[in-house]
């Protein structure tokens, strides 16, 4: 069950850059399946088949509702999708899964992926050090030390009331609303940039530690190099929903990946939705949503296709919802928010280097376009795959136009042999116009809120605005669970309601 | 929505022991709602009401499906209760949640309950201290000092392979079925007990942190006081599924609970199944479940009624499977798992003492009926409640004849004036016959495949056997999720093999 994606782009020396072609489990080979008539109101039209779109197409089919799902692409995953190239999987975007992960970890256990999994650290490899390239430094050292710097630097840089963020964010899931904290204290570290927070603390940091933080951080936000606008306050949600401590950073962030890949969990999803009765138009793009009455709503599609529903979830990303034009218009607030957007425009790549060696292998580096990278498995053929993340680079160049530029980004890490280079453009790609949000100042406490509230029968669901892991696949999975469960639960009322009206037989 | 239930007992000076009579949002003031005709075949019967058959009976009855809930029982929620009393939510088993639980927070937030937490740990009070009383050492510490002794000996203790058991439990939600480890090791691990592991590292402790580390033990297991019944690797187990973080233990064990209560989180998800049609009958003892043939099985209870069902779920803990006459029995290793039990006959109990002081106050205790106290918020009246845990000590007296006793075990931290003591013998209790489980060496590697396993059409859901958070609610939330999922599945398939053979109208 796999199909031939028009995504992704591979660059080679011999070969230079390839686009697209590459098979992904992703791809739905017979893009529709619309068997209802045109004028057919279905119980639901869900804008986008990512995890958010995935799960609650699944869980509405699952309550007997008439479902279609409407998506730009040729693919479901949405910000995440594998493609299979000489053997090994490749994930273009979201990747790593940990069991702290309340809706993936149900969704693994329930299609029995849950032990079907592997893992990025290798420490059996050659070259099993961290390699840190920033001003003033230029040396490898154990992956031990270099936890100890990274702890240390982190720490300090989240530990804004001794207790590192206890008091100020005590429970993620609930940043503004909860018994324990004063909102104030939460406007005001929202008001803050990295930036801000790197000047207030970068005395106690010497030369190297300073670049070592601004590495990290950078692979962290996809904001501008010099860390301005990206927003301090999602740094002390994540350390927060880290369980606030730095033990699980990477254990969540960088350790288990799906040995069969998020596709072939995206598939299975899908899959039993669609064994459901679930209708799809893939390739199908979305340019306006009406609300004509309290049980009509239009979905009108760049090929002049109307589709009806009682109610529609949304899930198109926070940089892409200007692209949609919705009569009544969005709200105030979510304009804004949307106007503005996030500021995370990173450079995600991935890199095969000569030799098995490297798969032990991580490192940081400052300025580069790619600030952080981790060894990441073993092709058949033995060479290593490296995954990197780096900063919005997007004033500088564009992947897509010179992908020798990521080579060059890479060598800074270690003398490696590339052999290839692998990405996918997110910032340009117009279905995400970024990547996953990573807010700037102010956001979380001016727009959150508005983000997350339905607005008449329309309802948004992505993981931009999600409860818990804003900005993972589990955010994703929460948005399209809990809007489809309003969304059944509010059905099922008007349906019962509507029911004593009509003529009994 | 509350009733009066015959469970609980409160001992003051003044009055003695009263048993029952309390106020609970868990007790189901009409007992029964059958409406089906005698001989109607349910698609699911349900044995049990406590979160597993909760979330089974909810998911199910979502799915159309036709349920019956018979529980012993005058209350849902099974190990999990509160009673309010004098103003205070007592929660009389399972307590305590925390966001790494992937079912437990995927229902709060469903049910809108996760921003209304509290917090146990309070550092505002007088007496913010910890005090230690084991051979050799009575003194009182500061909070900090005590996890670092705590953090000490517990790193120590399971840290079997200089990484905290991440080589041999990489996975804690697949511990014998993942491509990380070799199942030998983890059959090392579990066969040794508690008692093993801490003869085999007490040499690299003094004496107060033997002590210390004994108490701490005896709080987990509620085994027997000498720890050789007690497995070691439930331990393993559970500090990776603490992320293999010490600084993960206090916040997911004892750190945030339900505003409202236990009772009142299970009280939503037992009256939404109630809305879609749940039927049940409450106080009904099971005896027997026989299955008949592929489409039927009878469920006998002690008032002699039989109630029908295309399949079963048998949410009975382990240590009362024996309770029930299975036809066909039990396969082998399910009724081996089932003589032999699990070890955890824990005593638990609260205390009030007088003033606000001791809501700051933490402490552990070797030997003593109750091993680990802690402070865990006020009264009205500004009185503090402590919370306590236990060894196993029915040897030596029965909460119910001496609750005295329990009065002097409090006293052995501090020098508290208890004005009442307040607890749920769960080892006297018919419906669990111990506390949630703790295993016994060999246990997981013998009998955890052959617990989870249906039969025939009976399949068995208890969070004794969870594949994640054993023994903690969400260990229960799991295994009701999962095993609806099944059988809603299942159920749709037979329907649809049935249909081509029905006539068509």
């Amino acid at each position: 069950m796999s199909g031939i994606t028009s995504e992704s782009h591979i660059w080679t020396p011999e070969k230079g850059l390839q686009s697209g072609g590459y098979i992904s489990e992703g791809v739905i080979s017979r893009p529709r399946q619309v068997k209802a008539a045109q004028d057919h109101v279905y119980d639901v039209i869900i804008i986008g088949a990512g995890y958010a779109g995935l799960i609650a197409a699944r869980d509405l089919v699952n309550a007997g509702r008439s479902v279609l799902v409407v998506e730009g692409r040729d693919r479901i995953g949405g910000r995440t999708y594998t493609i299979k190239h000489e053997g090994f999987n490749y994930e273009m975007g979201g990747t790593w899964v940990h069991h702290t992960q309340p809706y993936t970890y149900r969704e693994l256990m329930r299609y029995d992926l849950h032990t079907k999994l592997i893992k990025t650290r290798d420490d059996t490899q050659a070259n099993n050090y961290f390699s840190i390239n920033v001003p003033g430094s230029k040396r490898d050292i154990s992956n031990e030390l270099s936890g100890e710097i990274i702890g240390k630097v982190w720490r300090l840089f989240v530990d804004i009331d001794g207790q590192e963020g206890r008091t100020v964010c005590p429970l993620p899931h609930a940043q503004l609303e909860n018994p324990f904290v004063n909102r104030k204290d939460v406007e005001k570290w929202d008001s803050i940039s990295c930036w801000d927070r790197f000047e207030a603390i970068k005395g106690q940091l010497n030369t190297e530690e300073q670049g070592v933080l601004k590495a990290l951080l950078l692979s962290i936000t996809g904001g501008k190099p010099d860390l301005k606008n990206s927003g301090f306050w999602d740094m002390i949600r994540s350390h927060a929903i880290n369980g606030h401590s730095y033990d699980m950073m990477d254990p969540i962030w960088l350790l288990y990946k799906l040995r069969d890949g998020q596709s072939h969990f995206a598939r299975l999803m899908f899959e039993e939705a669609v064994g459901l009765g679930l209708e799809y138009t893939f390739r199908t793009h979305v340019e306006a949503i009406k609300q004509v009455n309290e049980g009509l709503n239009l979905v009108r599609a760049r090929d002049g296709r109307v589709f009806r529903g009682r109610k529609i979830i949304c899930t198109a990303p926070l940089n892409t919802l200007n692209s949609i034009q919705f009569d009544p218009p969005l709200s105030r607030l979510r304009q804004e928010a949307a106007n503005q957007g996030h500021i995370n425009f990173m450079t995600k790549a991935h890199a095969v280097v000569k030799g098995s060696g490297y798969a032990s292998w991580n490192g940081l580096a400052y300025p580069n376009e790619l600030s952080a990278a981790y060894g990441d498995g073993l092709l058949p053929n033995g060479d290593t795959h490296l995954v990197s993340f780096g900063a919005d680079y997007r004033d500088e160049f564009v992947l897509e136009e010179q992908p020798e530029r990521l080579v060059a980004a890479f060598k800074k890490f270690a003398p490696f042999d590339v052999k290839s280079v692998v990405f996918h453009n997110w910032n340009t790609d117009p279905y995400t116009q970024g990547g996953p949000n990573f807010m700037p100042p102010n956001f979380t406490t001016k727009y959150m809120d508005a983000l997350q509230k339905r607005q008449g029968n329309i309802f948004f669901a992505n993981a931009d605005w999600a409860n818990a892991w804003r900005n993972f696949i589990d955010g994703a999975l929460e948005q399209g669970a809990l809007n489809a469960h309003h969304v059944i639960a509010e059905l099922r009322k008007e349906d019962k309601e509507a029911q004593p009206s009509r003529p009994s037989l």
